[in-house]
């Protein structure tokens, strides 16, 4: 007889976002007239770039055509994207990341959930609180945890690195010792960003300790302040214990195209494996690379027309960040990030429960944002709105909070 | 200190069709003047059909325009996807698979590799030999299996059941009991087609003992007798059983564009777990939708259009796989598939090995197969040419090794 994975019953009812979109769907049944504006979920609102769109439909003339057919892509993806990413994104930051340290896969929560199989389930796994839910439950399916601890409000055997006001939202140093850490800049949900000094600390100790940080930069286009890391490479010695993961999603509104990349530098060497042998190895048998016409819409976002037209798109969506802001704050809300992140990192009013706000403001206010606790116990108490929706809907949404909260109080 | 995956360390060598490419590669950089046909990866050759770049180029079209655009897909698919599949390969076959029990993939190999994450690592797994490597090498990654026997040059732990010319290529009952069961028709690598009967009595095998069938249908598109089943469902009790793969690679030249999906029957449950809630967990978690260009494009596949073009193109394959089995025939070579399955299965003369005729073909043809070996140690003897190619380069190849045989001879 069969068995299952039991490490699946550990986990906590339905991914998040699942939950979220499930209860606004019942809202929506109740009252078919109301005008939902979303700015839950983390996804984008403005259509492709035309320089994108120029390069898709050029890739598939080309996949028409026998003499410029292509089948399967290499599995680590094309050179012609790797080379463009290790110049542009590393190169030109100064950072020695070679074409061959990089994976291209289809997208950055696919990586981040993978990367754990090429280590050890004996590892110990520190994580951020909040958290990107999928870096918790790609371990907690593995096998690198206990039970769901009920009164705590998160797992046995997880190391938790509490994310607080008082201390910038920036996590300190566990007192327990982990193997691996994973570390989100600009961070989402709380919407902070790191500074090189504080990172270098990091990388300082992942060296001293041989842990390994899993970064994930995802959000990397929204810093604006020009002193801040854009990857952990930055930082000395990183190659020696990070790997990053990037995305698409968000620089260039790829979240229904799918297009990431992981960078596991050849430096990196653990129990005498290099770490790069067995992500090759993982992704030669486990995927089949992405698929060619997106390799070609992710080269356009290199273009000097991509790079325009996307810097402007980031605007946009910052331009609704500082609306969010703003007007938060001018309503007497307690708010952070927004400034080199697209998240929004709010208090609720008067210590009310993260997920009784998120019913609060669907209810009074159809606006959906995502509760803090959702992303773990510390962030009971906040709420995370996010900066990709359309700019009237965001201004609405942002009127509309304003209006209740008047009334509320 | 972080520990790796220390599974991965069993495996043997590279994937592969890496392996291969490797040393063409080489072959070739020694030859620079050779023109190397490729029969060895199934990779396709033909362009994309016009019914699916049209649909292409207007699902870019909507990605373009702030009012179509998609973000996000439904982690499972988008529901005209599903629907079209569960109408059009199940239903009107008489198999009851609803679109819920749908989930669309980014490929066959994605889902194969990543299926076994939802059962214990306790369970035993039984293959084919031959088989495609997938099967085998995620359940090793997995820790399902002990090490490599080089004697026996296959892993302790795991079920091997042989496929024979004496036994037509299909397996028997294995005299150990598995619980998991990969069974791949039309198969790779042998082009051996299943009947219905034979696969009812796996089905009720399954149903008896308790295991679940891993049925990887991804070459059905190639049946040209119409008494053979195109999917598992078509027996009797398969969705208590079995959960089934399918891609749109070959029906559809989808290699470079990656698409598939995995039906998973809400009937399936094991330990008091329903596969399915295990399974929307996983993608839900560790996936986040497959392109909604790709869907599209995937939806055109089963318009009139798109139809009539692809039955176009099948038959175009189909015509090379009687090239290659008649031509082979007719220089002395015992061959099988070819008929039901877009892969020929030929004898190496004189009981050379199947390493040693890829060279032999490699280097006095520039011919590229792949050496049965690869796909376990019953392949031995065996080597697989693919129907993929091109047709005049096809005709080429098969007279080159007519050639190069009467020479030998």
């Amino acid at each position: 007889m069969v068995t299952v994975n039991k490490n699946y019953l550990k986990l906590q009812g339905n991914y998040l976002f699942s939950t979220i979109a499930k209860k606004v769907a019942a809202h929506q049944k109740e009252n078919p007239e109301a005008e939902i504006i979303r700015l839950g979920i983390g996804d984008v609102t403005q259509p492709l770039a035309p320089a994108i769109l120029k390069a898709l439909h050029k890739a598939v003339e080309e996949m028409g055509n026998v003499e410029t057919f292509r089948g399967y892509a290499p599995e680590q993806g094309y050179e012609f994207l790797r080379n463009t990413i290790s110049e542009q994104d590393y190169r030109a930051r100064g950072c020695e990341i070679s074409p061959e340290e990089l994976f291209i896969s289809d997208g950055a929560k696919s990586d981040c959930g993978n990367i754990q199989e090429i280590f050890g389930t004996d590892n110990r796994v520190a994580v951020c609180d909040p958290v990107y839910p999928v870096y918790v439950d790609t371990n907690v399916m593995a096998g690198r945890t206990g039970n769901f601890n009920q009164e705590r409000g998160n797992y046995d055997g997880l190391i938790y690195m509490p994310c607080t006001e008082s201390g910038g939202f920036i996590p300190e140093i566990p007192r327990e010792i982990p193997d691996l850490i994973y570390l989100c800049f600009p961070n989402n949900p709380t919407g902070t960003a790191i500074t090189k000094p504080q990172l270098q600390e990091w990388v300082d100790y992942a060296n001293r300790i041989g842990a390994v940080i899993l970064y994930d930069a995802a959000y990397e286009a929204y810093i604006s302040n020009p002193e801040l890391p854009h990857s952990i490479y930055e930082c000395d010695g990183a190659t020696e214990c990070a790997i990053e993961f990037r995305s698409f999603s968000k620089n260039a509104g790829f979240t229904g195209v799918r297009l990431g990349f992981t960078v596991v530098p050849k430096n990196l060497k653990r129990n005498g494996a290099g770490l790069w042998d067995l992500w090759e190895r993982r992704q030669g048998t486990r995927f089949n690379g992405a698929p060619y016409l997106v390799q070609r819409a992710g080269e356009a976002v290199y273009t000097p027309e991509g790079r325009q037209e996307l810097s402007a798109q980031v605007s946009y969506y910052m331009e609704n960040a500082r609306i969010i802001r703003e007007g938060l704050e001018g309503a007497g809300f307690t708010v952070y990030g927004g400034i080199d992140a697209p998240y929004i990192w709010m208090k609720t009013p008067e210590n009310m429960g993260s997920w009784e706000f998120f019913a609060y403001l669907l209810e009074k206010a159809n606006v959906v944002g995502t509760p803090g606790e959702g992303f773990g116990a510390c962030g009971e108490g906040y709420f995370r709105l996010t900066a990709f929706g359309d700019r009237e809907k965001t201004k609405q949404a942002i009127e509309r909070i304003r209006q209740i909260e008047s009334i509320r109080k």
